[in-house]
């Protein structure tokens, strides 16, 4: 009774089938997508998961990214099967799963984080690549030890966010939203010489923050080089910093213009737009995606779900590269 | 992995143990109780059953109900299993679990209506009571229907709402929000002797509104009479009125006065308070409640989940009474 | 072709029909009621008429009300034609029409106000009454002039309001939203003996305002004396006060809470609710009710049409009193 | 008395006189130019009309656009009547008017489609261009039947969208706001040979989305093309497919991004700018335009009329080339 | 050069002068009082002192009330310093100034409630009433560990709140925003003969939520005590519980309705108005109140600062206890 | 006792220690730098002065800016002390301090008029350089009279605004938010030979409204052309127009596009982004820029800050330029 009809291509069990279901209905998983659970109950898994942590204590500004997770599926609801950017059928080519949400201590930061390492192997140890929906950007550094476990080796990195994320520490606090990507670099779990930011803009608190952020081995391409270079350009000089490293990438939503992404902790003007952002993504095609992340989405301060539906679409073309990758390979 | 800790009382499997999983994380089922599939593939099944009906094609002004099942559920998340109001813990009491959404075609009012009324009888084949989240108020009618239909004779209906609902046909629609009580009334499913508006207001098209309305036999309890006569007067009136019948309780959130309730459709000034509200239903514990939907949730509208607390506390507190009788049966 | 079907009875043209043309439909009249030019077309002319004021340069706080008449006309598309609070059909005991909006210059207040006079008094030549639309509370002086002119004496005011409004000069300006009953009593177009605010509250500036207030023949009853004396000793207290004079009502929004109108500019805590206003209003009913007004609407600061649908209900209440004494006269 | 001053040029009528009536005030016609009706009343008739369509039944998401002319209009008080886009004044050209809404049954999509049909035929018989404000994508397939009985051909149509809007049926049901441009390819009301989507993006069902839309003779040029081509190449292309065909456009305003247009039903990320779309309108002056519409305008989702004001410019802009073309005709 | 006018009477320096500044004009202090810091600069101090303590790390739910003492300033701005309802002025009975914001740790619990005890025993060490404005209710165990210092023995307290505040643990903290009652009766901070809940409503865990609130010496005044006694009553029976002890009132801002607070963190439906809260505290004049907080204000869920308001008029009222307290002292 | 740390640098007190104060907390100066007054207390001033001039009496649409001030402020919070994209530390090479706002009459726009100009010329007799925070485009005027005067010269106008602003009169009224820019050519006060609108676009009341303003000497590159040409482009065009001349930028934050800046009165689709903006401010550097403003932001229709951050932004790099200046001049 109520049954749930869903699209199964390639035996994959795919999305809700929206024909007989409107999509507004039913339990908001991420792009309708089975339950993980549901799928284990039958004694199946799934090739690529999507996990919620909803956690921000790790937060300087305004928080509220606890509640992104739910909000991102929330904004999910109309993701269909077919990516016309790539010419692929995402949840055909492979299983994917919503995986649902860590358990998480708002109030310890550091057994937060040990939660979110264990989790993410766990979610791995299958051999699946995981996509985690933030939460604030503290998340990114467990993520980046697990990815790093699970490859064997550091990870490359693509950060895409306003911010450079390399801070020190801020109120005696060692692990915070505006430092995982320094405790990255100092634990090893990211590959030193395939490191860049993509969309920085806004203003440092001083050059140091510069010099430290390129000690660390990261490039820059700026929001300012995006618009001045053009997404073509800026896609090879990325392929060519990664090469053929395991990669992550880690998506700040922040990294969009705040009228693109007003439902965000830390806003800074002059950012890029979604479709730069997406035909970005679409240009690392074929790059050893191993694991991403996408983060800092409050709804709190969103409007109509404009942030939420932005990171589902970057979600959703994050999933069709993992896709791709895994059917190809 | 990832297993989802719950409170078990009495044999009773209840919320998520909201000690280990925060209330913002996990799936927006309703107060966090468990999944009805879920506990169907343990092979068990629920005492009461709350099940979603995201329809608003019936609508005369400003549409957007079909979001309200997700939107109330989302806004349920701070329930806890303990009532004060009641003294009693109504998921310890008996077996609650959320059913879903009922797959319902937006674009055919009567095939939709058909499906309502079959899967209510399906959900309730079993003996369960049914709390059902609408929807716009269309879908009372295959709700009383099924209701009759169970009880074995027409219901009472305590119709909490701004407006009558007992209108004839607009714009030569016969099913539609605004005349769900009538057509209960001419098909017999609603018992004559038994009925009452509650917290009715605002402007009519004319005096045979009201005429017609009595003609039903529709008491009316206007919100004018909650503020002069008080709640316990009121409680009063609606004890003898309702009696030992099976009732019905069907609660259009724009009882409430927009201050409290703005994400609605047709909203009118004037109105009654939420705690007012509650206060009366606590008032009727111990009558005969056999089933009770909760509609009009229109999220578009709403500010602060303001409108989708309301609707959750209303819900909550119903859920009580269906407990409580059920565990004194 | 498109013609508007209206209904029409005892040869009043009322509002349009809607059973044949959706209320969300066509053009925002109040009330979806003729245009008085439309009617003077035909050579007809209306007993009671709703204009617009839109002004606001007057204000101390918050801007915003020149948006005012378009926002509650909008917000007014619900109204129905029978009031079951009066048991009358105020559209169809008189011919109520819309006047349309005042032509008011926003940089010259004194110019702006001798409009509001010219137009008030040209409008009501015909011996129609006015209600008025505002705009900031500026304009009931010019309105109070207007009225009192064609009553042939001073006019008695209940005036609803957080504010007493008898505030002297504001930065070396006489003619503010603060001021226009000091004024209208200095020019003694307001009656003395017959004068009340009701619903006050807030921070005054200092005792003095409270003794000039009560030097011009102002009486107060306060939000927290309709509290705790309740709407029916208020009545009889604004009956006792008000006698047989001829009556101006002046209704500030924010007189309700701010739950129930936040889209006004100087909001106080602790305001009544819509529906002791509705109540209010109708304990008045047989008061020579000469003009009335309803100002502070502001849309920018409102939602969900909340403030705009009390402000609506309002001065649907007071056209049904203005129209059940036009039709018994 | 309250004459409404207007702008008078070449013995056409146009909008309120706003240096004697400030734009916030008065009745909220598109541009505030003169209602249809007080022309006719005055023995006159209009070259070009505008109309309203507000329905929404067609819709398979978020419901509301039937309130979209009523918003659009209301966000239309600031174009002023001179375009330095074009260095035409499109109201001075040719007699432009408001013809208000059409009457459309909400419960019965069949019915309202075909008044929509008859009354875009009633108001064309004398010749006239009509501009629609929907309402849901729905009301293109009425609107291009009459296009192409008026041109006495299938009508070469641009069709700005995020999405194709061919699918075949959904829910059963064949007459919904995705399915217009199949139904109008199979009636053959449009001409095969002159079709294009522009702006498309986000995901698709399948791959045989795009196989059945090419099948019908569309072209593509997504929001990505335009982004990498830019507008110049875009248009070319654009005007090369079209010629010298009767022309239809029809704007669905998610065809922006959702930053710039967030008050609608199917938001996708990734869309064009407003500056682009006004850019690619420019573009196509000359063209023989014989009818428009922009739809899918949702206000309860908008913010500070953000896609009210989008809509307005746009449609705007296309009263400009209509105008210019009878002119120039 | 830019000298700020200010209000002076009986030597005490007050609020900005709004005659000569308008009120949304200048520096956002409570009320538009002065810096405690000029004031000192002049070798001056205040007798009561509003600080703000901007932290929300031990919230449960919706973070975001480290930005009320911000919005609540803001929202302050039009407070005028005579207080009708308890015909006193406060600013003028007293200094009183806005002593700035306490600088807290937002990633440590622990040491920011340090830093709050020691910054409350600083600000008082000269003999001066706090007020404080959170910030999450975490902060008012070390408000109440200062003021039980300061009063050299357990304090009263009368705590306004939709919860009762004195759970456990919850993830292992000790320290979050729904325990600090808890800890100050473990503490023997206060006085377990004189504590009462005002205004809770809602669901618990259990019964031994309330069993144990009892046993730490708590009486609970619900929000359903206060609709159904009346405040005259409840007046009472919290005078005869308080006595003439020292008392602390903390005021959670959710122990109003959603209605009148929607800017909250932990909303729940049946609250008590905005208006029976300022009648209670008027009810309390002339009890020996030695501090306050009013916390929980989240900005983030705010609108047209409905929820500031309420906060800054509470806040108001509290000053106007404790200055007419000290006047008369 | 409670201190506020600061960062100094080459003498200059710059910002609030974010590292010891959360930026969400204590007063809400431009990017936390200190008061001018403070600093006026310890005997130094400021070499650049930001002063607020809460002021809308002269708008003809929707009013609100009267609060921008405050508004940009609150956003202001996040801006940090290094400029990328200058790579420079403004506020370590300058004294800039926030001047807190001018007290302006809302009654009476000449005597506002001259009290700016008058504030404007104390604030600069020390030779500091001002950027002013409005308030409405009427301010302009006055600040150019005291820019040409402490220039010695009429001053070059790069003027960034959707509009013209060089209309004559507005229902009889001189100096409004539409004319300032003619009002200061007639004046004498702008050089003729230097002059630049910079992002117009959206329609005209006439061609004369460009011959007039042509004739003034103005140049015009509208949004258009900025996305025709590029920035690069644009910025050489400006830098040869401007050439040597002292400078004054004036910027209404309606030139960005509605997405980007929501919070203004005469929004007009087809606008620049921020980025846009940003980079050719920062192409505009060694210009002999004397001052500026930046005006119009209402945020009342803002939404999440976007339009307070995306002017915050504009207003740091108009500092940066300034301070680089008079570091290296």
């Amino acid at each position: 009774m109520l049954e749930t009809p869903r699209v199964v291509e390639n035996g994959n069990i795919g999305p809700v089938n929206s024909a007989k279901v409107p999509r507004y209905s039913g339990e908001p998983t991420f792009a309708l997508l089975p339950r993980l659970r549901d799928l284990e109950t039958e004694g199946r898994t799934a090739d690529i998961k999507i996990i919620g942590a909803p956690f921000d204590t790790g937060v300087s500004y305004r928080p509220g990214a606890r509640f992104g997770p739910s909000h991102v599926r929330q904004s999910s609801r109309l993701l269909r099967p077919y990516n016309p950017g790539t010419s692929t059928s995402p949840f055909a080519q492979v299983q994917v799963a919503d995986a649902g949400d860590m358990a998480l201590n708002p109030f310890n930061i550091k057994e937060a984080i040990s939660s979110i390492e264990e989790d993410a192997l766990a979610l791995t140890e299958d051999g699946a690549t995981l996509l985690t929906i933030g939460g604030d950007h503290t998340i990114a550094l467990p993520l980046l030890r697990a990815a790093s476990k699970r490859a064997g080796e550091p990870v490359a990195l693509l950060h895409f966010d306003a911010h450079l994320d390399t801070w020190d520490t801020y109120f005696g606090a060692d692990y915070t939203h505006g430092t995982p990507f320094r405790r990255a670099a100092e634990e090893g779990v990211i590959n030193s010489s395939a490191l860049c930011h993509v969309g920085t803009r806004g203003p440092l608190y001083g050059k140091k923050d510069l010099d430290d952020d390129e000690a660390f081995g990261f490039g820059i391409v700026s929001s300012a080089d995006i618009f001045h270079k053009g997404v073509g350009e800026v896609v090879s000089m990325l392929r060519d910093r990664i090469g053929n490293s395991p990669l992550y990438i880690s998506l700040d939503i922040d990294v969009l213009d705040p009228a693109h992404a007003p439902g965000t902790g830390t806003p800074e003007a002059g950012g890029m737009t979604s479709r730069e952002l997406l035909e970005i993504f679409r240009g690392l095609r074929g790059l050893n995606l191993v694991g991403a992340d996408v983060v800092e989405v409050l709804p709190g301060y969103d409007h109509a779900e404009l942030t939420g539906i932005a990171a589902a679409h970057a979600s959703y073309d994050l999933l069709s590269l993992m896709a791709d990758l895994r059917a190809n390979a």
